[in-house]
This record gives C-alpha cells, structure tokens and sequence, in this order.
C-alpha cells in the first residue's frame, strides 16, 4: 500500500490521479487532499476518499467548510493547512498537482520531509531546479515526472545507463495554432487557445501550449529531471502526441513511449514507480491510428520555447523570471486583457530587463518571481 | 573484451558483425570465423581479423584454402570444423549468422559449451525453440536476438518486469509487394522479390520477406525468445521501418525502439548486451522523416503469415515443417523452378500432410525437417 498526499485535488491531474487511486484501492490509499477553493469537489472528494486531512487554500472558504463539516477528516486553511498535507507523516508520495509558482514551497516542504514526489508541477523546477533537485539528492527521494512527456523520458530510461543518452527528444503537439503566421496569432481568441487538439488539461496549461511556453518549460524540467545539457534537448512537433517522448541513445537507437493521450498512464506510472499497474484503458490501435508525423517547431512565430531556451542555459534565476512573467500574462490573457501574442512579448520585456543572481538562493527566487511579476503587471497596464 | 565466434562470415550480417567488431577493437576480437564456400571473402576477412580458427563449410574450397594459407590461423573445414568454432575455448559469445536449419547442430553446440548466443539465425528457433531454449536455460546462457525486431524489444524490456507484458507488437515492412493482389503476385520475379524497400540482406531472408514466411518465423522466434503466447504477439505492417517493433505493458504504455534501417545496430547491441556503445551512424532525423503509418498484414494474399502462427499454436515438429519447406521452396523460386506463390502453397501442402510429434527430442526434429524438405522437393517437382 502507497499512502498518497495529493495537492490540487480538484484540478485536472488531480481528478484524474483520484481516478487511478479509486481503481487501485489494494494499491493506493488517499492521506492528504488539497485544494484551492472549489469546496464544493473537495467535500466530495473527502466523502469518497476520507483521507486523514483536506485543506482549502482559500481561508475564508476553508472555514466555511470546516464548520459544517462533520466527519473524522481534519480540515485545515491556508498556506500553514498547504505545508501540513505536504508533510503529513503517513504520505509516503506527495502529487504535486497545484499550478505555477504556488508549487514551490509545499514540494520543498514535501522533499524535506523525505517524501518522494509525482511532480505536475513543472513550474517549480523550472523557477529553482537547482534548489529542488539538491535538496531531492540531499534527503534522497524521488522527483517523478507527471507531465506525458518526462514520464516518456523516465520510460525510457528504464534499465539504461544514462551516461548512455545522447539526446532527449520531447515530442510537442503544436498546440490549435500550430501553421498559423503571426497575422493569424493577432486574431486568436482564449476560446480558441482553449480547445486543445489532442489533450483535456487545465486553463493555463492549455495556453502554454498554445504559446510553446509549456514546451519552453518542459525543456527546463527535462534539464534539472535527467541532468541532462541544453544541447542534448531537442523539440519535436508531432500533431498526433501518440510519441509522447524519446531518447536517442549513443548507439543510434531510439527508444519512445507511445499511448494515447490520457493523463491517468503518466499518473498512474509515477505513483506506481517502478512497477506497472494493469489498467482498463483501451490498447493503442495500431490498425486504426492516422499517420504519425513530425515537423520543427516554428520558433519565429511561437518564440518563447527559444526564449524559454535562453533562460535556461543563461540559468541563476532568468528561469524564475521567464516563469512568473508567464504566469502574470497567461493570467491577464484569460480575463481578456491582453491579446494572445502578448504574451510572448511580456516574457521577453521581463527577460530582457532582469539582474540575473547566479547560484540564487530561496530568497533570491521568491524576489525574481516577485519582481518579474510586477514587471509583467505593469507591462500588462501599459497593453491595456 | 569480448570474444567473438561468428558463424556465417561471409553472409550479410557476418560482414556487417565484422564492421561492428572493427570500429571498436577495444570491445571485442574475433577468435572464430566461419563461413559455407566463399573463400576468397574468408580469406581477407582471417588476413584483417586474425582468428584462432577459420571454417570453410564446403570441405573442398576448405582443403584448397587450408593449402595455399600459410599464416597463424587454424584452417578447418566442414561441419565438425564449424562445430569446433561454435564451441572455441576463447569465444564468450557465438553469432549464429548461417542461413537456415543448418544454424541448429552449431547453435546448440555452442549453448552446451556455455556460450552465450547472438542469434542471427531464427531458423533455429523455429525448429527447435522448445530444445533450444530449454537448453540456453539449463546452461545459464543468454540468447540476444540480432534481428531488429527481436531486438527492439529486447531494449523495450530493459529495466522492466517480463510479467508486465501485455502484447508484442512487431513491425513488418510488408515487403515490396504490400498492396499487391493475387493475381499481380503471379507475375512477380525473382528480381523483383530481391528488391527490399527498406533493408539490404541475404537473399532468402529477403525472399521470406516478401512472402511475409519472415514475419511468420520472426513471431515463432519472439514466443521461444520472451515466452508469451501467440495471442500475446501482434504483427502490423508499418512500411517504412522506423519503428522497430514495440511492446504493450499492462497499464496502457506502449514502448518502442525506433532508427535508421541499418543491421549494425542490433548485432552491436547483442554484441554489447547489456551496454550500449558509441556508433558512428547518423541519427534519425525526425525533421526530415516521412509520415510513420500502419496497417494490418493482408493474410489472404499472403498467407505464410498466418500458416506460421496455426504451426506455432499446434507446436510439436509442425514450426519445424514449415520452416523446412518455406525452405526448399525459396531455394526453389530462386532457382527459377517455381512460381513467387508456390511457395506458400507448397508450404501448405508439408504442413496438411505433416503427423505433428509433440515435445519432440532432437532426432524427432531432423526427422521432420527431412520428411518436410523431401515432400516439398517432390512438390517442386510436380509443380515444374
């Protein structure tokens, strides 16, 4: 039995990885649930799943919550509430399902107290890998990716050296956008960021894969997950995302994960780690699967998965700004207060404008992730 | 080191094992040669490699060469000569690269001799897969498969639990004549059978190919290699030959071992097992590659696929019977003798005709070769 703490309980992944647990009840128990606000999910998730203790972000909802309810789960607020489940003593796995920068602090509380961690946060890698992995190394547990395409990474190093690896190469659907010209970009609606061809995720993942921000990110977590250069990253347009990864190894081969696009493989992979667990998902059909193709991914017109590049070879805390200078315009997007290819433009005025801290300590990556934010928010006035 | 004995020198994948072994004389040296009449491609392959020992199968170019040769390598000839090859002191690994049933006696000597096995030679694990197998295991010796394939799944299996085996799914090029009908398989020549799209090999393989009879040994071949059941094993004809073959875990994924069509990449991943090493080869480059697609094999057309499959299930000497005729009637259709779609037929009437013996000794296995191989000479005769 693997006990699990699961914070972001009622977003996308972490309905899903609910999922995989009611399906594995002999494997998996429920110790810990957190969420942002949606009180509503949560109660239902505690009813079903009566993990030792549920946590609402949002305080004032918190409270409402833990007046009327009336059962043996301990309901906490805040970020205090956050820190508990992240370090609760039975978790021996801690999903990190929250989004963005938010993810930092509980995932190192998480990594402090020894847990291991299914990490669909990529956020938090990409703002201080360097932190999180040493203190990963330090108390020695476990980052295991979530996201399709690390997981894939992972897969695929199964039972390899990986002094072995000559390149990774992260397969990226393109996003709705992908052929459009930047005359097409200006046009773009947040509906229409929103219909993702080939995955159902969450709000702000959607729009990074719109931007090729997500892939931009993903290159940053796949270098602090597999320690791997910049260099031996390589991006990968394929429409279909049945690839959902690959590694060339030194002699000429190489390996890929394929499957259809359903986050519970992923999930269920880094909760399970390093068995496999049978699930009921239809088999991949060959017979029936379109053409599986590939293209280079257009940097011009998408061009923060080359600023994102940048950031992560320039390192120190360049990639912390990139990422909260996202956040703040992804954000402003969604209420429709700034156009779509703003976005880019908004990383790269923050980008552009950063005293980079080499070797940045905890402190010094919540100042640029403030820093960068301010800087975005004005920028973002300014668009308005 | 590693101390190399290949049977079959002079054939395609003997030269392309020679190529291997040059690039990294660090790794591995040949102590073994041997090869069926060409003497003169033996002779510079003992001037450049040096073995211990060299083998001319056909006893009088032996006798010719053993003459003239004046140099510090043992000259043998015959089949006790390749027999002292397959089982040479100094050798840790025998590649069986000989083409056909004849692979059998060599294999099986070089297993009991406690040499681990690079099989280039899948023949030998149709007709005999139960004794052979049986035999690997009670000698503690490894069988790594050559073909690429096998080998793509044998990398699909690093690192992962054989129980978490789901399906086998092997790939087949579908041969020059995929899509062609009953009536355009008459008219197809000899030439026409040697053009392979995608791989450059011998000349029966390549026949085999285009009949599919290949598929058909290559599934008999993987259920002895990774003991699954028939119905565990898929074939999919994906004609461009990138992905090599792929494996379906238990809990959705599916794993892959993708490159460029070039043999030297499985028989170094044999030789090297379990490492990889570096190769000189280019990479795949997916920004230039054409679309991957997939269809199912055409078993009416082509019906030594499914002919393969019907023996593999019913077991005993009846592998060994198809193999035996399929055979007979290549070396036929190359001799002109017979027609491209007499060899399945031919195949069909050793097998309808066969008095199947269950868990046959080695004697029971000669003997059905040679009941098959004589049926379908008298066959080829009626045919004519």
């Amino acid at each position: 039995m693997r006990y699990i703490a699961i914070l972001g309980s009622t977003g996308s992944i972490g309905k899903q990885a609910l999922n995989v647990i009611a399906a594995n009840p002999d494997k998996f128990k429920v110790v810990a649930l957190t969420a942002n606000k949606n009180a509503e999910l949560l109660e239902q998730q505690i009813d079903q799943f009566r993990p030792e203790i549920a946590v609402l972000a949002d305080c004032l909802a918190g409270e409402r919550l833990a007046k009327r309810y009336n059962g043996p789960t301990k309901i906490l607020v805040g970020e205090d509430g956050i820190l508990e489940a992240a370090t609760c003593q039975r978790a021996d796995i801690v999903l990190t399902s929250m989004v963005g920068f938010a993810g930092l602090k509980p995932t190192l509380a998480a990594i402090n107290a020894g847990k291991d961690i299914a990490l669909a946060n990529k956020e938090t890698l990409v703002a201080a890998g360097g932190l999180v992995t040493a203190c990963a190394k330090a108390k020695n547990v476990r980052i295991l990716p979530v996201d399709s395409e690390h997981s894939a990474i992972l897969q695929c190093l199964s039972g390899e050296n990986p002094n072995n690896v000559k390149k990774i190469i992260l397969t990226a659907s393109g996003g709705p956008f992908r052929g459009f010209n930047a005359d097409q970009l200006k046009k773009v609606s947040v509906a229409d960021c929103l219909k993702h061809p080939n995955w159902a995720m969450g709000e702000k993942i959607t729009i990074d894969s719109a931007t090729l921000a997500n892939k931009g990110l993903e290159v940053i977590e796949a270098k602090w997950l597999f320690n791997v250069d910049y260099d031996q990253i390589d991006v990968i347009v394929h429409p279909q995302s049945i690839i959902h990864s690959m590694i060339e190894f030194i002699d000429g081969a190489v390996m890929a994960q394929l499957g259809k696009p359903d986050m519970r493989i992923p999930i269920q992979y880094a909760l399970a780690y390093p068995n496999r667990i049978r699930s009921c998902l239809d088999s991949l059909d060959f017979k029936t699967l379109s053409s599986l193709t590939f293209e280079s991914p257009d940097i011009i017109t998408f061009p923060a998965l080359k600023m994102a590049y940048d950031a992560g070879r320039a390192g120190g805390t360049l990639p912390c700004v990139f990422n909260a200078a996202n956040e703040e315009a992804v954000y402003a997007f969604l209420k429709g207060r700034i156009q779509f290819c703003h976005i880019a433009e908004i990383i790269k005025f923050a980008i552009a404008r950063h005293q980079l801290v080499e070797n940045p300590d905890l402190s010094q990556i919540f100042a640029a992730d403030e820093w960068s934010r301010n800087l975005a928010s004005e920028a973002i006035i300014d668009l308005q």
